[in-house]
């Protein structure tokens, strides 16, 4: 396969690569207030790049949050419209002492570029703009299909503004399908296709009780202590062989077709070298009876992310704090509804609640889970446009993660998402030493001009 | 009573208080590297002072840690002598925006003198130098008896550096009693004498699983949450009712002889009012069957003071991280042995670590709890001073906190510990906008000024 496309895209490589780093510099980090300059910072260096490379209509359209920027170009008549999603923003770098180069200085190692970001989801949305800038170059400023790109700042912090706008302005978003690039390959040299996502409940217990830190030796042993009470709120909402505890939680869950199933038997999983090498622990957990793939792609879970409060320097201070928080969430998969999940959550967690300790939660967001049929002319051609690149076949996978959009393109403009994404399961997402494996950031690139170039029947 | 040292100390009362200010305006957090400096300066404060009333062998000694400073006066042929314990060091301030003022900023509102380290235990060591001073200037440049002064800037962090220095120099500190000013009255207008320590071991459980922090969507379900097991150890140590659940852990509790349980029967404590004032929480915890003062003067517990790791900024990330931390400490009670608890919670903790976790347990201080017998003349001595200065009847109390040292200087000099203390419950020890009621720190050093008249017969 070579068209002229991919020869530009393969000869402009490494500036693509350099460009890319420009906006791994911009720590646009969406979830801390001191960045909101940064996020806006990148949102406009997205528009730039957009006009840059001859989309129409570029827009850094301002919201609640942080901005969304849109671009188009919607010349090909009669050829299906495509609406690229991605997202701007990245998780906080911390804890900053694991990075082995800094987080927002993009270092090239072994063939990877470290940086927050580089795979999720910059450089990723990045590979839509540079397909897009191949087709136009090489097609006299024409593509071969419709596009419409809608690059959001808030995918680490629950994405609202996207959802609002999309329930919004359906009309102004009209598409044939969206494609996201925000996934994983299921192993290197795999091309891989995600068709289902799990849900979200992201949650903080805010737990009180002495009206003022107290000195634990004066009052232990009559004052309430809000850490143990969470501890015992945390271990009584899901058992030790990783059940979650919370009743009905289980009630919609569905389980995978059995053809699902059995396509993931045959996926080259060894549990043993995933637990050494991906996870790192002695064991691994979660619910008996169930493989690592089921556990993670369509099972729930519940889990605990930091518990802020209290003395957590060097040393020791002897205080019984006045306040502990605990942030847990909780992934759903079909056909739970976190509407639903959260409200048993809550009367749960307050029926739970120990004697002199009052609780509050907060809930920081929310995604429905979702599957996508495999059963669809686009998911279909993308699979070839990976086949075609790198010549293996495409297998079918699902994510544990959630992308929240993406049940919002489904509800709102009735719209299937084709999840194409090029990351490697040790590329680190959400944690030090994020990296993207540099080969898949240019065969992704030739990916999305094939997939473009069948979908709108020039291939 | 008025005797010329009680005239001289209040009519330098606001001088006083002035010096005590510049001393609360030193950071001396011995726990925190940053603030050796800070700490170093506050040694050389108290030995400027020593100097300059008149003390004699003012020393500056260096230790492993942070240095004693250490003085006396030997020349009452024939009278007692007493060794004057105080620490220079502090707490430290977070959380630092509930402070009304500046922790380190002394401000006086209401009659108290707001700062960390205003009454523990900066402003009540200060007591002893200026009731020295008040007896030195009104008696010719003499004491009615032999005194020693030991000043530590290690007792926030354990006490190591003392501990080992009494152990190392009974000769150099040959006392008859030791005077430690570090502890609090029952009540105010309410002189009380403390008569019984609880015992400490303070811990931290460093829980790790995956060997990096991980996406909580992709692992959640396969990867251990160190989070998660710490809650799960944590809900296992104690019981919901407030009994630590480690085995033997009671084995060598004592009973509070039925003299002192009537005693404490007849002190004035309203639990209501000691809930709604004192600890503010819906209601008190802590083991049934036991009163309040029970609870806290004589039975053991157990605490957690921070769960530092993870996640805990504002908002949302998604990780399952790849450790998590705990402070755990426990107050104990006579019988019981530190060393032979922490032996007990090491072996409890390990036997209930969750599958996929390693846990790591670290010491950070620990503490011999503590009785002295009412039988003792300068016991005795100090009840009828501060009688005589309060014009009411000294309580004997105990304190459910923890002072090392008392324990060293019956173990290794034979002596016993008069705690005359002066600190209110409502002072916030440990806590945001810790104070020092004002008229306690005049009727402190005029007690100690009676006491020291009285033990050398001087009065």
């Amino acid at each position: 396969m070579s068209t002229a496309a991919v020869d530009y895209a393969r000869q402009n490589q490494q500036r693509f690569l350099s460009e890319l780093k420009d906006l791994l510099r911009i720590p646009s980090v969406s979830t801390l207030p001191d960045h909101k300059d940064d996020v806006r910072r990148a949102a406009d260096f997205v528009a730039a790049e957009m006009k840059r490379i001859g989309l129409e209509h570029v827009e850094v359209i301002k919201t609640e949050g942080h901005p969304l920027v849109y671009g188009d170009w919607l010349h090909a008549a009669g050829k299906p419209t495509a609406l690229c999603y991605g997202h701007y923003d990245v998780q906080p770098p911390d804890p900053l002492d694991e990075w082995k180069s800094p987080p927002f200085d993009p270092t090239e190692r072994n063939q990877n570029l470290y940086a927050r970001g580089a795979v999720d989801d910059k450089g990723q949305m990045y590979m839509h703009l540079k397909a897009l800038e191949a087709l136009m170059k090489t097609g006299n400023g024409k593509l071969p299909l419709n596009v419409r790109l809608l690059i959001e700042g808030e995918e680490e912090v629950g994405g609202e503004s996207i959802a609002a706008f999309v329930r919004e302005h359906p009309d102004r978003l009209k598409s044939d399908f969206a494609l996201v690039s925000d996934t994983e390959m299921f192993a290197p040299e795999t091309p891989s296709l995600c068709v289902g996502l799990r849900g979200m409940c992201y949650t903080e217990l805010e737990a009180s009780g002495p009206m003022t830190d107290l000195h634990s030796g004066v009052y232990g042993g009559a004052a309430p202590n809000p850490f143990e009470a969470l501890a015992r709120i945390i271990s009584k909402l899901k058992d030790e062989s990783g059940k979650v505890l919370i009743p009905h939680f289980y009630d919609r869950v569905q389980k995978p077709t059995a053809d699902e199933l059995k396509a993931w038997d045959h996926l080259p999983l060894n549990e043993e070298h995933y637990r050494k090498t991906e996870v790192g622990s002695k064991v691994l957990t979660g619910e008996p009876g169930y493989s690592v793939l089921y556990r993670t792609w369509a099972r729930p879970t519940l889990e605990v992310h930091g518990m802020p409060g209290g003395f957590t320097g060097h040393g020791a201070k002897t205080v019984i704090p006045a306040r502990a928080n605990a942030k847990v969430s909780m992934r759903l998969v079909p056909d739970q509804r976190p509407d639903e999940i959260w409200k048993l959550y809550n009367e749960f967690v307050q029926s739970i609640v120990p004697k002199g300790i009052e609780v509050k939660i907060k809930q920081w967001n929310v995604a429905d889970p979702i599957v996508v049929s495999t059963d669809n002319k686009y998911i279909k051609a993308s699979a070839q446009a990976m086949h075609d690149v790198f010549k293996k076949d495409t297998v079918y996978i699902r994510s544990g993660g959630s992308i929240p959009i993406v049940a919002d393109f489904e509800k709102a403009l009735k719209i299937p998402s084709v999840m194409m994404g090029f990351g490697l399961p040790d590329d680190n997402l959400h944690a030090p030493n994020e990296k993207f494996h540099i080969p898949n950031f240019y065969r992704g690139i030739e990916s999305i001009i094939r997939f473009f170039q069948i979908v709108g029947g020039a291939a």
